[in-house]
């Protein structure tokens, strides 16, 4: 393979046309099919050092997947079944075809896109349904709970847990096709309602310009920014506990949630919306982060903020090791003086990687942090953005910077903060390109106290490290006042897909065993299934499953998913 | 009874001798036996005149319980369980006294205290135990659990709720007695464990002397204040969802909640300690507000804040009417500028009241906003303290001035807020030197959205006043971007309990049905049981159920508590 071990330097060909209509590579590929980034010059720099690979690795393509989904899959329902379901919905709302029940089952985990390259079909549904509204959910579930046929539902498609997968076949509901509308605004309340199918940035630019599209006195925002922001729905980021970007002011998914509507096979589900309640345990609480094995999000009421972008004040600085950029994060988080909405600590090598993919290593600026005494390896970077009314962010900006002072952290400006926010959710589009020549990036991650961060931190690195050439990213861009995320990005060449599974699985495991939370935003699907029980304890887990039992009796509603 | 229509100005007679050991009166006294308030002159004034009474209605006193409990009342349990749980507990820490089976099963319920003042025993613990530790409570469950006897839990006693109340006789476990200890402090993590027993002053007292205490670097506080403080229990507050007088800023118990542990029937319920999860719905959230239905509380992590008082800068303004204060308080919660720790909105009639309480009315300063345009009858009294970091703190201040002042509410220096902030946790004393004379003061609340407010305001106006010569007082005191609380005082005389009963029933009624939370902070209790259903509506209690048929199969966890 490796005939030449020479560097050019020259970028390889990445691949920058869209893919075929209907293929493979169209369900596999992220985002927009006529959008591509590339690695940076010195991104690819350091994946080959690390990985120690040449030009010559990047001459031979792997299966790019971009062939046509031609196989015909049979279809496990009856005909009476699927003729009822095309009487509720209507014939253009159903499709038995092998490509969209394909596209529809399959989400973003690293297992999903080198399944799809091979040209792989598994685990796919029997039909892909568009409901119109919420009466056609609700014909669609009491057909299925009285036929016992599995439920799944599919919103922007994002998952990265195998969270749409259909082992049993059945349906799959998609919400983004019709049941994506605005229900109502409430500018008194600063509340919204809409149908769980409303994509991310339909959801923010409907609140950003609310004077002019929803007869607002200002403007709002929803304050959710996931990385994959542009492709989820609003309804993906209630029911599988997602986080965004600005978290740490604004809350995370749950916290933003005012009221729910869900279809189950048992019926209807409503909860109230007040600002709290003590009647008894909140209900509301109870279908967050179901994950569809409850029943079907078919409207949900959230909060929103008002928008104040010029507000906004970014930040960066570099510390010296990543004890004291955690310090400083911790001191941050329990400050009392409210939070920066966005707040990210690299760990001392994705500080690096950073550095080299903007080409500052070896620069002036690198020469000063060194004889700042930041070196290379410990070094880290963390950055962020206060926001809120004027006086307030500014006064956060005060004190980060106060803080991170008394940390030994060295003002850097708000320019890499400002780099980074540019990118900051077109970064999933440089896998597929890496991907094209047998690298493969994922992501694993966590939450933890501050009490246990460093022990987890070195803890996962080292089984991610146990992996030869190997590069492990890792930061924490989440702050609460008891601790933090961590979020592991793993870059390898592992062709493999046994092997990538137990090296994933070996991850997985160590992240549990070494006291971080099973998930702290990427949610449960079927990827963390199995450490449920062990995770949660069999008392809490047989919980969840009474609750099941009850909302579900038939166990239709997406069956396996959260290991239920 | 009136004979003597004059009003010399003279004050009553108030009971200011500590009750008679182990009479009803000790039992239904509020707080510290020996600690006394009676209404000032001015409260006394308002009395008067509108409950249309005069010096003659103060000469004879009601019953005062103060004699002795002394019926013997019949023990439902069998010789065997009752050895049994001495053998666990040991003698000194069970009782069959009728004494003790009525303390621990009575709250402060208007209604208790009338019942206690006619020297009536009902629904009444067969056993009180005073459980050492977990494991005395595993095992009395687990034996209450095969013997199907019901178990109750005693915190502190402040329920007004028939929270503790024991229909079917049975256990009632004290937990303030023995399980009152620190378990664990962790200063890295800002969180504390305890016993749910232990007491909020011990609790406050800890935090704020942690470098002494808890050997900690800093000082601490707690953040939760209800009007109970001193006679309510950390467990008491998690597990009927409380809400403290600070909660705007700190959150309401449901919030400060890390993590918990509870002894069911069905085995040891412990939830993880993470700063957020998705891992499906959160265990932690389903047990919190479970008011002792699903298992028994044995410890509880709790987040805790620094200690800063000297950053404390407390706030009044008068507005010219509700609305105006109301629309202040709206735009505060929804301000982006953080919150203040407390903020407080009197309407018309509460402002009225604290006017004259004070002695303030017909004097210059009433003269003075009369010229402003401030009526009696509509000005309504707003008032606050900012909390935090310094900077924080004062551009709270700086905000709350700012809307106030658009809003047209006219500055009254922080007087008011300093007065109020002395009487905060000895207003319940009043009550009973008012009960003595027959004239009952009672309250209800309920959580609201802004946009529903004035609505639920009028609606339960009009439903108390339809009772003639009766005080109605209103004030919203925990405030949300949603929305806030509505806390209604009512004060009449009542003496027939059917009556009274009678009433208050219909106030409740009038909460939910003009679209009110059932409560926002008092809790469910059997005293709101009967309207859950209609509230939360039946699938949304039936998921309640399951969860108490899987966890508690023997229906004996505090029955008839929640409307389970």
């Amino acid at each position: 393979m490796k005939q030449n071990r020479q560097d050019t330097g020259l970028s390889p060909l990445w691949i920058e046309t869209s893919p075929q209509k209907n293929s493979f590579r169209s369900i596999l590929k992220w985002g927009d099919k006529d959008a591509f980034k590339n690695p940076s010059k010195g991104f690819l720099q350091v994946i080959k050092q690390t990985l120690n690979l040449t030009d010559a690795d990047f001459q031979t393509m792997e299966k790019d997947g971009n062939q046509i989904v031609e196989a015909a899959m049979p279809v496990h329902l009856s005909g009476t079944d699927l003729a009822s379901m095309e009487k509720i919905v209507g014939k253009e709302n159903i499709s038995v075809a092998t490509y969209d029940r394909l596209k529809y089952t399959k989400g973003k985990a690293m297992e999903d896109i080198m399944n799809l390259r091979q040209g792989l079909v598994k685990d796919i549904c029997d039909i892909v349904v568009h409901p119109r509204h919420k009466q056609d959910v609700r014909k669609i579930v009491s057909l299925c709970h009285h036929q016992k046929i599995p439920v799944h539902v599919y919103g922007g498609g994002s998952s990265v847990t195998f969270g749409l997968d259909c082992p049993k076949g059945g349906v799959t509901l998609v919400l983004s096709t019709h049941m994506n509308r605005l229900v109502s605004f409430n500018e008194t309340n600063q509340t919204i309602t809409v149908e769980p199918g409303m994509m991310g940035p339909f959801y923010e630019d409907l609140l950003n310009h609310a004077p002019q599209k929803l007869s607002a006195k200002k403007a709002y925002t929803g304050g959710h920014f996931p990385q994959s922001f542009e492709f989820s729905s609003v309804g993906g980021w209630v029911v599988t506990l997602g986080s965004g970007q600005a978290s740490s002011l604004y809350g995370d998914a749950a916290d933003l949630v005012i009221s729910q509507e869900y279809v189950t096979p048992r019926g209807e589900f409503k909860t109230l919306e007040y600002p709290a309640t003590a009647t008894g345990p909140k209900l509301n609480d109870i279908m967050k982060g179901s994950e569809g094995c409850f029943g079907v999000l078919v409207s949900v009421t959230m909060r929103v903020f008002e928008y104040l972008p010029e507000n906004n004040r970014q930040f960066a600085f570099m510390f010296p090791s990543f004890e004291s950029a955690v310090a400083a994060g911790r001191q941050i988080s329990q400050g009392r003086f409210g939070m920066p909405a966005i707040l990210r600590i690299s760990d001392g090598e994705e500080t690096d990687v950073a550095l080299q993919m903007y080409g500052l290593e070896g620069g002036m600026l690198d020469r000063f942090l060194v004889f700042k005494g930041m070196k290379k390896g410990k070094r880290c970077l963390v950055m962020g953005q206060s926001e809120g009314e004027k006086g307030f962010a500014a006064n956060v900006l005060r004190q980060v910077k106060k803080i991170c002072k008394k940390n030994k952290g060295f003002f850097l400006t708000g320019y890499p903060m400002q780099k980074w926010y540019k990118g900051r959710f077109s970064d999933p589009y440089m896998r597929d390109a890496l991907n094209d020549y047998g690298i493969l990036i994922d992501t694993l991650e966590s939450s933890v106290t501050w009490e246990n961060l460093h022990h987890l931190h070195t803890a996962v690195r080292k089984v991610v490290k146990a992996n030869p050439r190997t590069i492990c990213m890792t930061h924490a861009s989440h702050f609460y006042a008891l601790g933090t995320n961590l979020y592991f990005i793993f870059i390898t060449k592992m062709p493999e897909l046994e092997a990538f599974k137990a090296y994933q699985q070996s991850i997985i495991d160590s992240i549990e065993s070494a006291g971080g939370s099973l998930s702290h935003h990427h949610g449960v699907g079927r990827m963390m299934a199995p450490w449920m029980e062990r995770h949660l304890g069999q008392e809490q887990m047989e919980v969840l499953r009474a609750i099941k039992a009850h909302l579900d009796p038939n166990k239709i509603m997406n069956p396996g998913g959260l290991g239920l």
